[in-house]
């Protein structure tokens, strides 16, 4: 964690005092003190990685910045991120977030840890470390997510409590499994009862939850939930002594609904977390810097959005004296025009300028990355056409609706078009083609088979080996020998997003050779490539805005109402397959 | 710490779902809730310890109570105290104040450590165990405080390592080496470096800190103060992050002052602590609860002064699920009648009702305390007369001049009465005495003397073993048969305060042989005894309200501007001895 040595310690307080002058002085700007809720004139005498002294007495340093006005705010720090939903590397996504202003963030390796389990884990540990951005991370409470599904990786009890003692281990990581807390499921018990007597928090994953079963589940001491998409929702959280994390991603986007619980229960229950974040929009429109900006926009008073985005994170997540602009803290400080722009000048992490005017100082490096990290896409042998043959008995059969922009689908009874031998068609005529899971972990040759309608393909097929939460391969399409390809082109390349034409010929694939799930490229190629592989997915029919993020979620059983894994067709409903 | 086990949280988790039936159920009541700062209605129900559900659901118990309307708020929190101070035994306190709501304290036990270092630290925190109140403890971080005066004990940096790790020691007690902290003393760099690699935090004892000086003292990561005697002085110290802990004691009142700055910075910087209070006080007005009255008396927003009471110091000492009354949070409450009187009707701690309309229920108990502990005024042998005699050269002489309330002397220059043989003789028409130091932990036959102006005493002694911080014994009087008899007595009780009158005879003895700081008898006693012992000296003429108080400060040599130790008389603004 963060700790003042000794001899640290004594260095620091002679530039406090003014007897040696700072390594580095901010002077000219305007200082954002959340304690006081005021911005005060001064410089900032900085040693080191760490603030030595605010005020107006500093004046020497061996390194002198003229802010010219502009405003000093502590570093950002994202509450709630998954880092591979980026699809990038933590060098990768520091080099892009930099520049914004974020200098630490709050992951869950939650989907590396089902390819990989224990080992996608200590692998973000080790690529995250010494960057100038840190990266620390809670441990995944519920992998595999649930035993519909053949996922890759497992983190038992045991690994929790390992996992727990790393100093970049903040706690322990949502806790999905609501009726596994409250009805005593041994091993999510032994998960919560680790982190407690490390004195770590554990995160929550409760959307709607309510009442009774709300009391039982805060009252298991699980501390945050980033669900929330009520003002209503959030103060009964927060009654219950929990805080919320206001989750503003790609998709799900919750400020405006909850910043009227701010108003009313005082920011310090809340803070903000970007949960799923695209590289481009990080890039194009930011990240914590595009929520501080949206959250003032809609109303919210700008030191309660710094607060949220600063100091409360660090409290919660007991990072030691950072998150505020104070002597003691470490010197991670972000330079903005105003409390309304939030325009970022300066980023200045551990004491040093790691970003200027938007582009980060230092190219992001590129790491060697083990062998088992990239070849997780596992097939018994290549697919044919002919393993995705589907047979059915005479009448309408269950199929996949999608409803656009939402993750939960309808479970319809449509009857299907039939060859001549009785065998299941695609039917782009009617929007219905095939869609299948293909186990991708244990070598295992499963592929479940179903239909699926309002994706919009009218030839050829999609597939992604990013499938929550397995991560299994998913591939929808209207000729089986294209879904073949495609299939196989992700085997090739280790897992990514790839679009094949009606003719079995690659159209473009975004590699995502890390587990299936990462690119090894920087931010700015992923999101050209990802948007090419998204208009080639478009330009064979695909409907949705993004064909591979609407993919990724039809494999997730826990969202109603029929959804699809490696073991079949399963109605969320009745909790069982078909 | 404060910790749900699995099995613990599966049964409260029943609980919370209305599965089974509270062990206690408070209805009847109204709640308050300082996360949502709204006053809610429903029922309690607690099982064990914990409080398992909150709300209106909740209608079974094995015991139910109802509260008529009562408010249950969660139980008070004193963030800073000398249990010393009060004369009382752990036990005795926890009887004391337990009616008044209070159900824990963290606690400073420097004097007792002043007397036997490590082994009074050791004895407090076994002797405060298992009782109905809960007991942390800073370590000591200043014993002995200076080094112009024997003490009787010593607490090193390996001693504070190994204290900090005590579950009940939540950190490093109030750090007054203020030159220690910014100039580098190794042994105090040490120490505070101890608890910061625990993630424990530091009490600050700054008066009148300032600037950089300030600037470096809150960057050695010193994360509270409570000497803060004016609004500003609190804003500038929440503005280097640090926690102001508003103290009301029984001579020290800050609150009026600093409750403008709460308005200004917002309650969550600030928590209530009691320092120094007299056990009669704390029978008669009260500890906490009087604190929350006089408070809201002064305009106080009441959810603001219960959450500093309460919640604030749980979160600043990092005491786990409690502070607050929500799901699975530790079942610590009181039922007042309302948030202006603050009449404690009943008081439960975790789970059990402890006190009810100002009566504790289970008697405090005696507990039998080694002979090390009692045994501590070391007399090399008994004192006689001649041990007082003073000779000094012609002319004036140095005398400390006492200023009525306050704790700082004048350094006057005064002829004294001389007898023929020229030795100084005390002079009580002009109200000058004799008073001496006698060093009591190491039988060196120290005496130290000098005279004092403005106790008022015509005739007799008056002595304590209390006398801050080495707490010798310090003894005035005007015939020095009178003297010696006075500190005889004490060596015979084994400390204590005494009053002599001028035939050398004993008015009155509170005996305190703890450590020759505390009694063995329970609140009452101690508080009848100590108005004995005041008005016995005040028949002698003492003219201080409270004789003893003022004495037990003459011997503190960091506080301007004579005051005489051991080793004699001290100009605390030459900080040399005369």
């Amino acid at each position: 964690m963060f700790v003042l040595f000794a001899e640290e310690m004594r260095a620091v307080s002679e530039v406090a005092q003014g007897a040696k002058p700072a390594s580095l002085l901010l002077e000219g700007g305007r200082i954002v003190n959340l304690f006081t809720r005021r911005i005060e004139e001064g410089s900032l005498a900085l040693l080191g990685s760490r603030i030595a002294g605010v005020g107006a007495g500093y004046s020497e340093g061996s390194e002198v910045i003229d802010l010219e006005g502009g405003l000093i705010i502590p570093g950002l720090i994202d509450a709630h991120i998954h880092i591979e939903s980026t699809l990038l590397l933590p060098s990768h996504f520091a080099a892009a977030v930099l520049p914004h202003g974020t200098t630490a963030v709050i992951a869950d390796p939650h989907e590396i840890a089902n390819v990989l389990g224990e080992a996608g884990i200590d692998f973000m540990l080790s690529i995250s470390e010494k960057l100038p951005l840190d990266f620390y991370f809670m441990v995944p409470s519920c992998v595999p997510a649930t035993e519909m599904e053949t996922a890759g990786g497992e983190i038992t009890p045991v690994q929790v409590e390992r996992l727990l003692d790393h100093p970049r281990m903040l706690g322990l990581g949502e806790m999905m499994n609501f009726p596994g807390v409250v009805h005593g499921d041994k091993a999510v018990e032994a998960k919560i009862a680790a982190a407690h007597r490390r004195a770590k928090p554990v995160d929550g994953h409760s959307p709607g939850l309510a009442g009774r079963e709300l009391q039982a589940y805060a009252g298991a001491g699980i501390s945050t939930d980033h669900e929330c998409i009520t003002a209503a929702e959030a103060l009964e959280k927060i009654g219950c002594g929990m805080k919320v994390i206001i989750r503003e991603g790609s998709a799900a986007r919750n400020l405006a609904d909850l910043l009227p619980a701010v108003k009313a229960a005082g920011s310090r229950h809340f803070m903000f977390g970007s949960d799923d974040r695209e590289a481009a929009e990080l890039l194009s429109a930011g990240h914590m810097d595009e929520i501080l900006r949206r959250a003032v926009a809609l109303g919210c008073d700008p030191m309660d959005a710094v607060e949220m985005a600063t100091l409360n994170p660090a409290l919660h997540y007991r990072l030691a004296r950072r998150g505020a602009v104070a002597p003691g803290y470490l010197a991670d400080l972000v330079v903005i025009d105003n409390l309304q722009d939030f325009n970022v000048r300066l980023v200045i992490k551990g004491g040093s300028v790691v970003a200027r005017e938007g582009e980060a100082l230092s190219p992001s490096a590129s790491h060697p990355v083990d062998e088992n990290i990239t070849n997780t896409v596992r097939l018994l042998r290549p697919l044919q056409a002919a393993d995705f043959s589907l047979k059915a008995g005479p009448g309408a059969i269950p199929v996949m609706g999608i409803i656009p922009n939402q993750i939960i689908t309808e479970k319809l009874m449509l009857e299907p078009r039939r060859d001549k031998e009785g065998a299941v068609q695609a039917d782009p005529d009617r929007d219905i083609i095939k869609i299948a899971v293909v186990e991708r972990h244990r070598c295992s040759g499963r592929v479940a088979l179903g239909l699926v309608k309002g994706l919009g393909l009218c030839r050829g097929a999609v597939a992604s080996s990013v499938a929550h939460d397995s991560h299994n391969i998913i591939v929808a399409g209207v000729e089986e020998t294209a879904m073949a390809a495609a299939v196989n082109a992700l085997a090739r390349s280790g897992g990514g997003f790839v679009a094949v034409d009606g003719s079995a010929e690659v159209q473009s694939l975004l590699p995502l050779p890390v587990a299936g799930l990462i690119s090894r490229e920087p931010a700015r190629k992923v999101a050209a490539a990802l948007a090419e592989v998204n208009a080639a997915a478009q330009s064979l029919g695909a409907a949705p805005h993004q064909p591979f993020l609407t993919l990724s979620f039809l494999a997730l059983p826990v969202i109603p109402h029929l959804k699809i894994t490696d073991h079949g067709l399963f109605d969320v409903d009745t909790f069982s397959f078909i």
